[in-house]
């Protein structure tokens, strides 16, 4: 019988409560040989957007075996808790049918099978169905870490019909790239959905438009050399463009936070000054 | 010699500062077939009743061998340090002796056996008193989940002597129910000391009283199916009443906090209007 | 072949991103066999020096092994990536050469052997050279876990090259000792850069100066026998001074932060009252 080792645990439980815990206290009485990778469970509570994004830059990184998310405003009510299975076997996604998984089954390889966890057998009985982490992903998760066959979790869901993700792209207006913050992390690097081949023609001074001001930016291959107190465009660690400060938070310092549209346009390369940030009131405000 | 495979692990420790890593790190030099699981480690310091809710919650979730609490404000002084046999030796719980524990073990089924860590064989040598997590209570699991016999870890302490719990319960004032906020979540839903079945007589609506408000609330089987802006009593996965809102924290939205008196009282089932809330501000304040 | 079975990972990752997900990841991937055990991934983002003094305090008790830590303000510059071997091959540490392993390594015996982590073959190809983590430091443990010869990292380093580690040493003024405090614990705890030996001749009461205030302090074994208001000095679970309260927060009492300046003076043990706090304003401020 085929058996995962493995399983990739993203969840928005956060540490404050023992939810994490007794989640993986659940996985352990079933599948005992199973280790479980915690990805992160800081995500914003509810943010079906945030945790898909998080999951879409980690999933080439997973260790193969179940990647068992959980982010589940709907828990309870008709969205449906599915299995989804990519590579031939060699992944399986667990967790709500709301988008969470689209964006990393995708980049997976794409759904190749999926079943909705409905068979009560693979449940634990609980008073009310509010904690599904513990009482139906967990478990299913768990025994397909034992090799349970995946048809036995519940009946097949057809993969055309699965909650597609909303990743958001770029648009060209005018000389302006219209882009968008996709995340802020911990060191305040915000990360945009722009790839840099989209910026390569605008040189290596970038003129970032946002929240009615106007910040030049250069192009830097790493955050040391963006030199103190200048902004820096970075490619980041997943390929995208960040923007940066050294040792400081970016974000903090320009008020960018995650779903906040940034503007990019091509600066003018002035051989001085150029690193230094400029600040425009534009209109009255 | 029997050996246990899984030391489950609460503390008040918090993720700020290496003592759970520390704590590990001893257990795994003693014990390494052990796998810890981290139920959680952000009860806040020094709460011992918060810290003795959580582990009463996790319980009957963890898995079968050792569970290890420390919430120990008391550390060094005259408080005892215990390890408590339940289940005919399939569970034990190690921990101080200050009503941490007491819950969780009588959900397990109550006290068979209890000994004071009291023999410095199994102690690591310290500078000082004050990190018996790392000192005495790591190395005792550890060596329990390598098979030491219990009566080993020092002498035996009358199962009747240990410190009882302190779960508060409800009363009954003329028409209302006084209750307790227990718990508040991360997702701000505040958990009830209150049984289902002790306001099912109340029907689906139900007036709360608390810090000179009035609110109306309705029963609801999920989170989904409460509706947005309305309060909803939910049977929350623990099997108990919480008071929640729909993707917002109702305990932020009411100023409830662990510990607050919350009186229920039967509301009136008018077909219109019900789930709008109403506030009253009583007497003169 | 020798194989390392354990893998402890300290970081300025934090919780709130999926960083620590990943790098664990990329290493169950390697060196499925080997478990990680997370000291703590809060250090503040960049702090070299807090970073070093949690791995300082956290090193005697590590499994045996390899110590993985990242706290790499300078990633992607020419700061050396290094894994240096202390005890004869025993313990491998594995990060940037920044100070942040220098003191932990001192502590573990001192650097016998030294490799720049510069050999291709052993880390993750990506986009951009910002995530050393995933890509060189995480990949590098793992394959030293399987046992990898420690020469095939990279070239030799001279370990006399190394970057030193800063800790802060006291000094004698007149009747006073000028101290530091190092770190802030959860649970407000300050910890001095002070042996118990350097203060055993002020006596039970002792003067602290500092923020041009002063406060007086009795020693004491444990938190529980401080008594409540008063200033402990406890000679803490690392065997050095702290300032502390019993179950209440030194620091936030006193606005003590890491790397203040502390004077301590014999205090004159007058028989009553010696624990009522003192405050004096000095000078005109």
């Amino acid at each position: 019988m085929p058996r995962h080792d493995t399983i990739s645990f993203l969840s928005d439980f956060g540490h404050d409560d023992e939810f994490v815990g007794v989640v993986k206290s659940v996985i352990r009485e079933i599948a005992p040989h199973a280790a479980v990778i915690d990805l992160t469970h800081s995500i914003p509570a509810f943010d079906v957007r945030a945790g898909s994004l998080a999951l879409a830059r980690a999933v080439q990184y997973v260790a193969r075996g179940i990647v068992l998310a959980v982010v589940d405003p709907g828990v309870g009510t008709d969205r449906r808790a599915v299995a989804i299975e990519v590579a031939g076997g060699d992944g399986i996604f667990v967790g709500p049918d709301n988008g969470l998984l689209a964006s990393a089954v995708a980049m997976a390889g794409g759904a190749e099978r999926a079943v909705g966890l409905t068979n009560p057998i693979y449940q634990l009985p609980a008073p009310g169905p509010t904690f599904a982490g513990r009482d139906i992903f967990g478990p299913a998760a768990a025994h397909l870490a034992n090799g349970l066959p995946f048809e036995e979790l519940g009946e097949e869901v057809d993969v055309h019909t699965l909650m597609p993700g909303i990743l958001p792209i770029t648009r060209v207006e005018g000389d302006r790239l219209i882009a968008e913050v996709l995340w802020v992390d911990r060191y305040g690097n915000a990360q945009l959905n722009v790839d840099p081949d989209e910026i390569a023609a605008f040189g290596d001074t970038v003129l970032l438009h946002f929240h009615q001001t106007v910040r030049s930016a250069r192009r830097a291959a790493t955050y040391g050399t963006i030199g103190r107190g200048g902004l820096g465009l970075i490619t980041d660690s997943y390929g995208l463009v960040s923007v940066c400060l050294e040792r400081q938070s970016a974000a903090a310092e320009l008020g960018l936070a995650a779903g906040d549209e940034v503007q990019l346009e091509q600066g003018d390369d002035r051989p001085l000054g150029v690193t230094s940030p400029v600040t425009l009131r534009l209109g009255g405000q």
